[in-house]
């Protein structure tokens, strides 16, 4: 790796990658204490206990990883592209099962204690987030790792792929501040407007995954750290073209 | 004006601008259905029918109209882009003022009926969006209606204003989400688990909402439905390069 740093305002770069990475480990520390220390901590046994590994699964891999996985294509701008690629996906599974693992404990504590599943704004855009999610990682792994598309279509898809992941991480944020006030109002409502310190600390979980989301999306869109056409992608591209049609592969 | 279609795919961006008006037009009356057949209509005297007017108003004015006002770029790119800059400001306007009688109609409710302020997520996130969205219009006011910045300060302010325009929208969009959840907890939480019709309502409403700012961010940021470089800009920049330093002044 030459110069990890963008063509303009490197530093800068460094600086606001390093900020995110503050922000989404905070993020996810925060939940874990929220969890272990309001909320009595973490079992796989049905309980409640169970029920709090939802939360931190779904903010370490929907909103962390996730968002880190796309990141890698801004911080590792000069490594071949097809590396970057396979982090980019190993990433983005590892946030899956992650996420899956969360799941399956909201579910498992719902069916333990009776409670129905799937009627709140939260669970709706949470069901809605992971199944396009699923998706689009599949959808990733066919045009851009396995050589099924073409060329055009890999070069058509290329701005849909980037805008859904885009879409999908600030969905991910959306639905967990859904989570957080629903958790609060169900838990704490008498106290919450007296500003508990679980308020106080939930609330601020929120407002750092906000500012998570918005320096990623300013990361992510802002043209100057976008990564400059790579000579190494020209050479690896040979490959794909011998498998598909012409033209040179697209790559996020 | 001559042809309000972009460059490529004029129909597809009619149609995606006419669903993205149904989308946002019908939140904000499934909005005043809620408030309005649920929850006992509207009123100015403190009560909670005060406060049903809190909901509307956002969605009317942070939602719909914030987005139609960043989508006239778009959809009038052949008008003058001085007449597109004043709609796009006065739109804005309307939206403030809109807002602001939906925060002041929750504060009031709030005063008469003795509940505390600014405790929760949703009001923390909404406090954050509604002062940065006067930020941003009073900054878009002085940088690109009226002379007062340099057309080198405009360039370099254009593309965070266009993003910050973009991340108020769907901070507003979220925000809107946390209070549908909040709303639905303290109102009919026993019911909502049953599918009660109007939870299933708000959360209709609530996808909706997302579905209008994926809509939108999809018809902004995507290159072709972009404005060409407008002749007549040129000539109606001569009058800012005559009271400013030189170059050509910037537009979104």
């Amino acid at each position: 790796m030459e110069d990890p740093a963008p063509r303009h305002g490197g530093s800068v770069f460094a600086g606001l990658v390093g900020a995110s990475q503050v922000l989404g480990l905070v993020s996810v520390v925060l939940t874990g204490v929220w969890m272990g220390h309001f909320r009595g901590g973490f079992a796989w046994d049905g309980s409640a206990q169970e029920f709090n590994l939802h939360p931190l699964c779904m903010v370490l891999g929907l909103v962390f990883l996730q968002g880190d996985a796309i990141l890698v294509y801004r911080v590792f701008r000069n490594e071949a592209r097809k590396s970057v690629k396979l982090l980019h996906g190993t990433i983005h599974l590892l946030a899956l099962i992650i996420s899956i693992v969360g799941i399956v404990a909201v579910f498992d504590f719902h069916r333990k204690a009776q409670i129905p599943d799937v009627y709140s704004l939260h669970s709706w855009c949470g069901i809605a987030t992971l199944v396009l999610f699923c998706l689009q990682w599949v959808m990733g792994l066919l045009f851009f790792l396995f050589p099924v598309a073409s060329a055009w279509l890999r070069a058509t898809y290329l701005p849909v792929h980037v805008f859904c992941g885009l879409m999908l991480l600030v969905m991910a944020i959306g639905t967990s501040l859904l989570g957080i006030t629903e958790n609060l109002l169900f838990r704490i409502m008498p106290t919450y407007s007296q500003f508990a310190p679980e308020g106080v600390l939930a609330n601020t979980l929120g407002i750092l995954l906000v500012l998570f989301g918005v320096l990623l999306c300013h990361l992510i869109t802002r043209e100057e750290y976008r990564s400059p056409p790579n000579p190494e992608e020209e050479s690896l591209s040979v490959h794909f073209k011998t498998l598909t049609e012409g033209g040179s592969p697209a790559s996020p």
